[in-house]
C-alpha cells in the first residue's frame, strides 16, 4: 500500500493511493497515518478496508509529510562508501548517527525555505526507513519485522552550519523545511528488495545524483538492529539512511550549493517522487 | 509555580505543587503540562485556578517527566569553562548543540537503567529551559520572553558510545531512561536570576559535582536566541544547558563510572531535587 497524508499544515487527512490513481480518505478507518496507525493491526485495518468505496480526496490538494507525530528523526551519515569519499571522509566502521530536528519535517512537495545566514546549503536523497512496532536490542535477522514501509527524504543540509559552526552536525540538519518525507509510506510488502533500488536527484533539470541503495556500507535491516542497541525505537519513528555520491559538497572543480530559486526532483525506485522550489527566507 | 505531572507512566494527570505542600491536580484546567498548555495563556489560566480548592493528589505518587510530549530535546555541550578544562576539551567558540532521543525522558525518581554493553555510565547535572513560545530568528535580549520555565535534567551519557563508537555524541546520550526531567517545571517568575543557581550531584552520598550556572560560558538567553537561528523552537520543547565539573569521566587519578545499585541524588537552587537508582539492564 501507499499511504500519505492529504491537506493543509496540521490538517492533513490519512489517505491511500489507490489503484485507479486516486487518493481515497481514510478517515472513517484511522485518525492518521502515524506511530498509532502503522503497526501490524493498523495496516491490516486499512488493508482490509474497501477502498474503491472511500470518498475521493481532491487530486489537486497539497501532500503532507507521509508520517504524523514523528517522534525521533535519526540520520545515518557516510553510509555510501562513495559518498564518504566525495566528502573525503573515511568508511566508518559503525554508522555514524545524528538527528535531525522534527520541526525541520515538510511535506514531499512544499518550498524548502534556505535560513539566514546560509552559506552551503545542499542536497542528499535518502532511504527513508519507518518503524512500525517498538524495537530494543532486537538482531538483524529480525529487524525488518519492526519496520512498517519505506519513503523518499530529502536530507537537506548546511555545510556551513554542519561543520564550521561548532561540534556535532544536528546544526547544519535541523533548520524549518529540510526534512520533506514522502510523497508515500510504501509499505514493506511492496518492496521486493530494498537493497536494489535506484535514486536520484535533479536539481534545475541537472542530474547530481545517481545511485541505488545497493551501494549502502549498512544495509536497512543492520541500521535498524544497530539503533535498537543504543535507544529504543518507537512506531513513527524515521531512520534516514545516508545519501549516495552527487552532494553539491561533492561538485569538482568546486562545489555547488542551493540558491534561491531553484528545483529539486528527487525520487527513489518503487518510492515515489519529491520536488521542492528553494525559497530565501523572508521575516 | 510549580507544575508537575502524577502519575503512572503514560498517565500522568497535571498538577500543580500548592502552597501548603500537597500536589492538587489539574486536569479541570488543563489536559496536561505540555507544550498546548505552558504558553502565557495556559500558565495564566493555570494561575487564575483556585488552587486551594482542586483535588488533592496521593503525595505517595509516582512523578512523571515535568513536560508531556517533548518535541525536541536538545543539549549544549561543554557550556560550563571548568567542565571543558575536566574533559581536556578547549572552550567552545560557540555553543555545541547536540540531541538526546526524546525516548530517553523519564521521571526525576524513576530507575535509570544502565543499558547492555555500557563500559562507561556518567552522571551531569543541568539546567533544563523549557520552552513556552514559538521562537524563530529571535534576539537574546528578547529571549526569556521565549521561555516557559525551568527544570532539573540529569543529562546521563554513556562516555563509550558518545566518542569511541563512531561519530556524534547523538548514540551515547539517547538510552531509555537516559534523561530524567522535572520534578517541577518552575514558571520562570519564581527565578529570580537564572545565571546564579547553585547545582549539585552526589552518588551514594559523595558530592561530585557542587556548581553554580553562574560559570556557564553561554547564558541562557543567549542559548535560546542561538538555537532560534538554527531551528524554531516548539512549546515544550527543552534545552538542557551543560553540565558544571564533577562528571564521571573528570575524576582523578581514574574516572569513575556508574554501576548497577548506585543511588544518584541531585538539584538545582529553587528548582527542587531528583534521586534515581541505577539498574542493571534486564530483558
Amino acid at each position: 500500500m501507499k499511504l500519505l497524508r492529504v491537506g493543509a499544515k496540521g490538517a492533513e487527512k490519512p489517505a491511500i493511493l489507490h489503484t485507479d490513481g486516486t487518493y481515497r480518505d481514510l478517515s472513517s478507518v484511522v485518525s492518521d497515518i502515524n506511530g498509532a496507525s502503522i503497526g501490524a493491526a493498523g495496516l491490516a485495518k486499512i488493508k482490509a478496508a474497501d477502498h474503491g468505496s472511500l470518498p475521493v480526496l481532491d487530486q489537486g490538494s497539497r501532500i503532507g509529510p507521509c508520517v504524523g507525530n514523528v517522534g525521533k528523526f535519526m540520520c545515518i551519515g557516510l553510509n555510501y562508501a562513495d559518498h564518504a569519499a566525495e566528502t573525503g571522509a573515511a568508511i566508518p566502521a559503525e554508522p555514524i548517527l545524528f538527528m535531525k530536528a522534527t520541526s525541520a519535517i515538510i511535506g514531499p512537495n512544499d518550498d524548502v525555505i534556505l535560513p539566514k545566514n546560509t552559506l552551503k546549503p545542499d542536497w542528499e536523497v535518502e532511504l527513508g526507513v519507518i518503524i512500525g512496532k517498538e524495537a530494543k536490542y532486537i538482531e538483524e535477522k529480525d529487524a525488518l519485522d519492526y519496520v512498517a514501509g519505506y519513503c523518499v527524504v530529502n536530507d537537506l543540509s548546511e555545510r556551513h552550519f554542519q561543520t564550521e559552526r561548532g561540534g556535532q552536525w544536528t546544526k547544519g540538519k535541523s533548520a524549518d523545511t529540510f526534512g520533506p518525507i514522502g510523497p508515500w509510506l510504501v509499505t514493506k510488502d511492496e518492496i521486493k528488495d530494498v537493497q536494489n533500488l535506484g535514486m536520484w536527484l535533479d536539481v534545475d533539470g541537472h542530474r547530481y545524483q545517481d545511485g541505488s541503495t545497493k551501494t549502502m556500507i549498512f544495509g536497512v535491516a543492520h541500521l535498524v538492529a544497530y539503533l535498537s542497541q543504543f535507544m529504543s525505537l518507537q512506531p513513527g519513528d524515521v531512520i534516514t539512511t545516508g545519501t549516495p555520491p552527487g552532494v553539491g559538497m561533492g561538485q569538482k572543480p568546486e562545489p555547488i550549493w542551493l540558491k534561491p530559486g531553484q528545483t529539486m526532483k528527487l525520487g527513489i525506485e518503487g518510492l515515489g517522487e519529491q520536488q521542492q522550489k528553494t525559497k530565501a527566507y523572508a521575516a
